[in-house]
């Protein structure tokens, strides 16, 4: 069933991104009594089939395991897991997984979404294959690097002249007059669920850690965090969450205090005014977590300090790093934490003229 | 042990390129008596350590089990395995983890490759967080792009003006001259331990195909696949190895037949004098195998296919469905066959201007 967050509206679990009352959805369902009872015997992401709310198929390809690469940063367990390995470079790809099996379901064959970064190149690697032509708004201006990616997967590009808010609007505009589908991933309810299962990976691969650094924007892979961590709570696996640590980009923020100087390298997290800020509000006091925000020379010093390990990370995935060397700086984390930073986007796509 | 292809002379299991009558080897070890006794619970590439010659430690980043997807071709059913979702973009990431795992067992910590290409980023990944200093030659004409990420990833680059084979001269110079290890995947009998961790992740994946089709160049991952599936055997989990097909680059095949015109899209098989060259012919008569030619019209189509798909692969894994169209409309496989095919290498690396 869908939940809404602020009215407790109940809705069947069709495609649907708000409730009547405007607000936000979430999938609730019961949990199975255990993990194990739960997991299948794929070695991709189907590992966690018994716990996503998909009822007959999934498309291809399926994202990964990611592996975790553990290293001792100021005295601390930090346990990296590398989400840049999926199949179209991002972590989105485990909710836009379970939003394209969720859409086939449904017979929706033609999608609206705006963006050009990792959300449109991850609805593009999976939709047309599933027989969904993905109507993606971007615009006029972005790199024609990412536009050849997105046409080469087979997206229908439409170019808007303008700021980010007028590609917005234009694609709700043409969502509305033609009758298709609008699959905001920032709304979307069963992105979250492809998202939470970094969770019960993480948990799987290192256990349950002290403090979990996510990037955090639209709050699609944090809010995933905590409805992995508090479903395998209520599994029994776990007795307490992690603490959530909402890693935001200067001048973006809306869980902390808004910075003047604007991040020009965390584009990822960009995000002003994200639609489900009340719930990443409730996730940070039910958790006891907080927020961090970092700047752009503090990402790179992270980025340069990741590549140097080999990862080959975009930039707005180094921002969990500078905030936990921020943390360490103002005793925000005890040493001998142990913590766990999704390393959200691939580094190969940054690099110029290759 | 390592034994030597030619003259069949051993050595105990140190890091060594080459057999004293100039031969190359390959590690030999007893198989345990079935695969289940040798998985390990890891849900990354460590599930096989039990089946890998390194007694402690090994690198970070762990590389993947990467997914496999299911296509029919034509009347086949094609099993793709995802290899460009490793840490460096390449299944050049299981060789290069289990040579690095050997080097630093050896106290190794200076290393000379030759390469621009995916050798050398997949060295760079592994080297510098295991303590290695690698020492890479490099052509001064090469990709700005691509130098950027071996730079970035930490590794030593040595320009050399002049062509592949004048790049390669001058590393060996330097190794002799400098008293450094040199550690061509080439010849290294540990790469091909790495590589054959393919072969045991396809078959818990999908079983054991009729056929697999791999980019043979050096022969790395062919011989692997090759290694990987023989053991298989071993250990009494298939009854049959598969039928092997060597997918070549036109106008630099060495098991079949020389073309006139050169294929300029897949560089990374663009070998024309593989050292294991005696080892394929052995493994192709074997397993009733065959080598296919493909050429930069039929790969151009085969990648385009793949994109659409939502494959963002380089042009030389393309090369592997580019010999399927082919043996299909020669007869050269039966429809119904059930085929693994590879997907050796990420496309973002290959984008310009991004």
């Amino acid at each position: 069933m869908l939940v809404c967050s602020k009215c407790g509206g109940e809705y069947p679990e069709r495609f649907r991104l708000r409730c009547d009352c405007g607000g936000t959805l979430m999938v609730m369902r019961e949990t199975p009594g255990s993990l194990s009872d739960a997991l299948t015997e794929y070695l991709d992401m189907r590992r966690y089939l018994g716990l996503l709310p998909l009822s007959s198929g999934y498309p291809e390809p399926v994202p990964s395991i990611t592996p975790v690469s553990e290293l001792d940063v100021e005295g601390t367990t930090a346990i990296f897991k590398l989400e840049y390995l999926q199949p179209s470079g991002s972590f989105k790809d485990r909710g836009t997984w379970v939003t394209v099996a969720k859409l086939v379901e449904e017979g929706i064959t033609e999608v609206v979404l705006d963006s050009s970064g990792n959300a449109a190149l991850s609805l593009a690697v999976f939709a047309r294959r599933a027989g969904i032509t993905a109507h993606l708004f971007v615009p006029a201006h972005a790199s024609p690097g990412k536009l050849s990616l997105l046409g080469r997967l087979g997206a229908v590009l439409h170019f808007v002249e303008g700021d980010r808010m007028a590609v917005h609007e234009r694609a709700v505009e043409f969502a509305e007059r033609s009758g298709l589908t609008y699959v905001s991933h920032w709304l979307n309810p069963y992105f979250i669920e492809g998202t939470k299962t970094v969770a019960f990976e993480a948990y799987e691969q290192s256990g349950v850690p002290d403090y979990v650094l996510a990037p955090t924007g639209s709050g699609t892979l944090f809010l995933g965090l905590w409805k992995g961590f508090s479903e395998l709570r209520s599994m029994g696996e776990i007795d307490r969450l992690p603490k959530l640590i909402a890693v935001q980009a200067s001048g973006y923020e809306s869980l902390c205090g808004r910075s003047s100087l604007r991040s020009y390298l965390a584009e990822g997290i960009a995000i002003s005014e994200p639609p489900r800020l009340e719930e990443m509000r409730r996730a940070l006091a039910e958790t006891k977590g907080s927020c961090v925000s970092v700047g752009d020379p503090e990402i790179g010093r992270a980025l340069k300090w990741l590549w140097e390990r080999g990862f080959m990370v975009e930039p707005t995935s180094a921002t969990v790093l500078a905030a936990l060397w921020k943390l360490m700086e103002s005793d925000g984390i005890e040493r001998g934490s142990k913590l766990l930073l999704p390393l959200t986007g691939s580094g190969l796509k940054t690099v110029e003229g290759i």
